[in-house]
């Protein structure tokens, strides 16, 4: 099972590394970091990830993964990731995003008429495409899963790994990452977050 | 605020970037990656890290992190870091460990006669230090803080920034990276799995 995670520029790490973790546990997953060139890629923050495949030498995937980050709207005018995205998606049995990562989907066009998700900062600019944004975790549309910010993508990625290869095989990868969550606060929402919290954030 | 992360080859990836994602966004924080050498670790999947600092060059942090993996038992018979460790320790106002990380702090001599948590398939492995090994996401004791496997080091993350900056600081943090858990399976724990799926994980 073929896996391609496409990274970027400004990327946001837990985006990756949340639904990384999970995905490499999946029986017979090869993921493939696949980036614009062969390179060490930064996130937000300077951490870099170094890269091992052009979109140039990969044609196919049966999972393509979108993350998200600061980066995604520069990569949203780049005409040879839109046609790379569309062309692999031809390929895939899913097409997945994290966070912002969906805007990328919506632009290549292939969330038209679609429900989805994604961070709540980002819901107002997803809206401005063809398709109908909801307040869930992650959304199931077809053979698509976006999910919300950040770290939903590690809920999403044991969603994903229960369609690939069973409950069974999500309830082990959950017990093995010890995925029993516990927040000091309760505060991981926009509707949970008091307004001077939501107004600091949202400017 | 500087605050250091130990990496070592066949770390766990999740361990490491769920408290980066959180700790990146205190205010003020400086995070320094550290390891024996200057060089990229690789987690246990070959996914590389590039570290920026070796621990000669290091001797002062404000909060220590040890993350975990299987590559945690090569470390704890490195007297060069367990060295390190100590010293650093001496100079923090937090001591903080992910998954089997406390392994290494317990090797270090610095859990002495503290209550503790480590990944639930570690626990027998730590009991073996003159300690207590406790059933809880995360703990403190004292300036430490230990948490169970993997995925809860953002959880002891969010604590950690709610001692250092407030609780206003960690919800505002919470918020940003959407942490609002919603695991589809509720298998996160030995306590919540069935006995077939923690049979075949204990191996």
């Amino acid at each position: 099972m073929k896996i391609a995670i496409f990274l970027f520029d400004q990327f946001t790490a837990l985006d990756f590394v949340g639904p990384y973790e999970v995905l490499t546990k999946l029986p017979g997953a090869q993921i493939l970091l696949v980036g614009t060139e062969k390179k060490a890629y930064s996130d937000h923050t300077g951490l870099k990830i170094p890269v091992k495949h052009s979109i140039d030498e990969i044609d196919q995937a049966d999972i393509l993964l979108i993350p998200g980050g600061f980066g995604i709207d520069k990569v949203l005018s780049d005409k040879r990731v839109l046609e790379w995205v569309r062309h692999i998606n031809e390929t895939t049995t899913w097409t997945v995003s994290v966070c912002s990562g969906a805007l990328l989907l919506a632009q290549a066009g292939l969330l038209t008429e679609k429900t989805c998700t994604t961070h709540w900062r980002r819901k107002d600019q997803l809206r401005k495409f063809p398709l109908t944004v909801v307040d869930e975790r992650y959304i199931q549309d077809g053979k698509f899963i976006t999910s919300a910010g950040v770290s939903a993508g590690i809920d999403m990625a044991l969603y994903l790994v229960s369609k690939v290869a069973g409950d069974q095989a999500a309830r082990m990868i959950q017990l093995a990452i010890e995925y029993d969550p516990k927040p000091p606060f309760d505060c991981g929402s926009p509707e949970k977050a008091p307004e001077e919290i939501l107004q600091k954030l949202s400017r």
